[in-house]
């Protein structure tokens, strides 16, 4: 029970982070919580705007998608979240935005390329972008399969979700995660400041290479290598 | 009488929420609301502030441009708004603003393709963008021509109202609508957020291709189809 | 001595209204009040941040820009003021900044083409740019130099400083005026988001052309004409 | 002791000044605050979050990078501060942020031509951007190296730190200095606004010159020449 509260209210405080820094507007946008011991993640009731969510307000699931508690009907992403918990071990928290820069990104389906140190300091390959989904998967199991597409997308790509912890669905926008439900906002707005840099700096230039890889390597370790020197810990 | 209360407020109200969305600086917007069964609407008087507005200060009109109630001059746009009104049936919301992304589209004179699923879940085809307007038709009675002109472009490209809520109108800016006033500035909002993806877009890709047909189809169904899945009802 | 408290009471709120209009950063910013009557105006002191003016802080000049009033330097960019005051019969008001979108459109010595109705709203013809100013006119008197600069750009292209309310120096950035301090900081806003708006056109499309000039007629004289009916007046 | 608490107060005021200034989400920014006479710089603690800091907070360092007082972690970026307070005499505030218009012109690798007088106001150079570090340097004390290739590309262009107070660490972004921690942000925010600027003007016009040489030296002296006379000293 105590387990289901907590769940509840990281949910609640993830997705009132949305707004807090603009990655939606209107209710443009979700975020999950999940806790492995017991298999169960509390998500955003669907299209109610953000200052009427409360703690008690959030859906909570299991992994089959049965409602355990809650009398709301959940996102209409809920699949997508469930799959993710279900495929990438370890992954605690899950954020779906509409935020424009990453958008735009996901709507020319392109991936964004490692420009600078910024990019580097929260992963050391390019932001993946999927394919779009095919008319079959669509009518099958729309939401569900949009899990499917990301999944695969990290196998074909040989992808770690725990390196990459960010993804653009063709033609519809973002998904990120992280080891809680605030990581996960946290890297929703990480993705959405390294989208707006790539698009400025292709407008400064349209030739610009990436970093070198010997930078992007430092950058990452010096965060979250072995040897990690940057934070309080 | 307590329709042209009922009116009245929410007029006010909608308006008031053009300048929370940032839609228009100054009053560079107006909103209306229509009731079909008096076939009244209210309207924002003429080049008042929005911090000065009241819901007593809206002007009443029926649809032939007779003034129902009120001290202050209506709008200058209100013979759009009567046009629209007898024109899409059904509708019970108008909003026009100059919000920057749709001006920039409407002075192009381009129609916004449908390049991802935030258009999708709110339309199936490219917003339209109107012809200019000719120099009889200027002459003769500007704003109401106006309203004639969107009526025109609906009809020539077999649109309906009912599932397209936008238009540019060439070298001008955006009008949108809804089944309530409240709606057409949500619409106002949607419109500037999926111009400003757009444009964001063509500048990762200016090859960019539409959204493949069955992915819009899908995302308006889930909406607004007959087994939409959106929401809590 | 009345005619001199207006003047510092309107100079002191038009100044504080560049930053509620989002105009300038820091300092990056000046608006004048002028009374034709006495021949005087109020300025703003120079290099004194916005939150630590008070009416009493600005500086009253003639038009020989000798101090009437006040204990601070007055802005650099008096002299500017000045000339412009002696030349351009009618205005009792001037703002400068260095607003982002103008300033690119100066920096990249640009006349702003009329695309739409936003700017015909305000003005029938482009905003105009200057040449940049000599090396003898920089050494003789800069300030001075800049409003020669620009009333010579006027009387070369045969503007009406009553039509055209709004002008870039080359390489620097805007100037705006009108009957009051206050029109002259809304000028100001306008041009801003003209320049935006263009600059936003020209993404969607960089061969667009202007608006048809019937049209920009139209939306000069419905605010501006003989038979204006924008407004409560 | 009450240098140290002075310095303490700066470096803390001065890194609250990036919030407010919009330079950094998140922690993505830290500002020092030197003491030329002691030796000593105060520095914000590694990855604390701006709401949480305090005075006592700020950690002191001497030149040599031995912590004089505090108790948490410094900056990662604490000997790139170190270098330049070893290397640029004169200078007594730093501020490195991830401002997303100065990381554009970084990560492109470009410096960024004097456009206007917004630049000249504040320096009559390009803003200079470094090379890439080598692997080896990466390799060897990559934050000490990035001071290195800071002071070794104004040694090879022949530039003086008290004029040109802004470079740009290719792929990374902006580093600002000043006579004062406060001055090192003012520095930063002028830096963001000028690569701004001159990323619209590039889109009115790609083919834009720099500004004529005789305007930028104009510009300059009026705010840094001996016979400077803006403001009120």
């Amino acid at each position: 029970m105590d387990t289901y509260k907590t769940l509840r209210e990281e949910a609640f405080e993830a997705n009132l982070e949305i707004k807090r820094q603009n990655l939606a507007i209107y209710t443009w946008g979700n975020v999950s919580a999940f806790d492995p011991c017991s298999g169960v993640f509390a998500i955003k009731p669907s299209g109610v705007p953000y200052d009427e969510l409360t703690p008690e307000s959030m859906v909570l699931l299991d992994l089959d998608g049965r409602i355990v508690e809650g009398k709301l009907k959940p996102s209409s992403d809920t699949k997508t979240h469930q799959v993710l918990y279900r495929e990438f071990s370890g992954i605690k928290g899950i954020t779906h935005t509409h935020s424009p820069y990453a958008v735009a990104w996901a709507q020319a389906k392109k991936p964004v390329p490692v420009f600078g140190t910024t990019h580097a300091d929260h992963g050391t390959e390019e932001i993946p972008c999927t394919e779009f989904m095919g008319p079959e998967a669509v009518k099958n199991d729309y939401e569900l399969e949009t899990g499917n597409l990301i999944v695969e997308t990290f196998r074909n790509k040989g992808l770690n979700p725990a390196h990459v912890t960010m993804v653009l669905v063709a033609g519809h926008g973002p998904f990120t995660w992280g080891d809680s439900a605030a990581r996960s906002v946290y890297h929703g707005a990480v993705l959405e400041e390294i989208c707006k840099m790539a698009i400025l700096t292709l407008r400064v230039d349209p030739q610009t290479k990436p970093l070198p890889e010997h930078i992007i390597k430092k950058h990452w370790e010096r965060k979250h290598g072995p040897n990690a020197y940057y934070g309080q810990k």
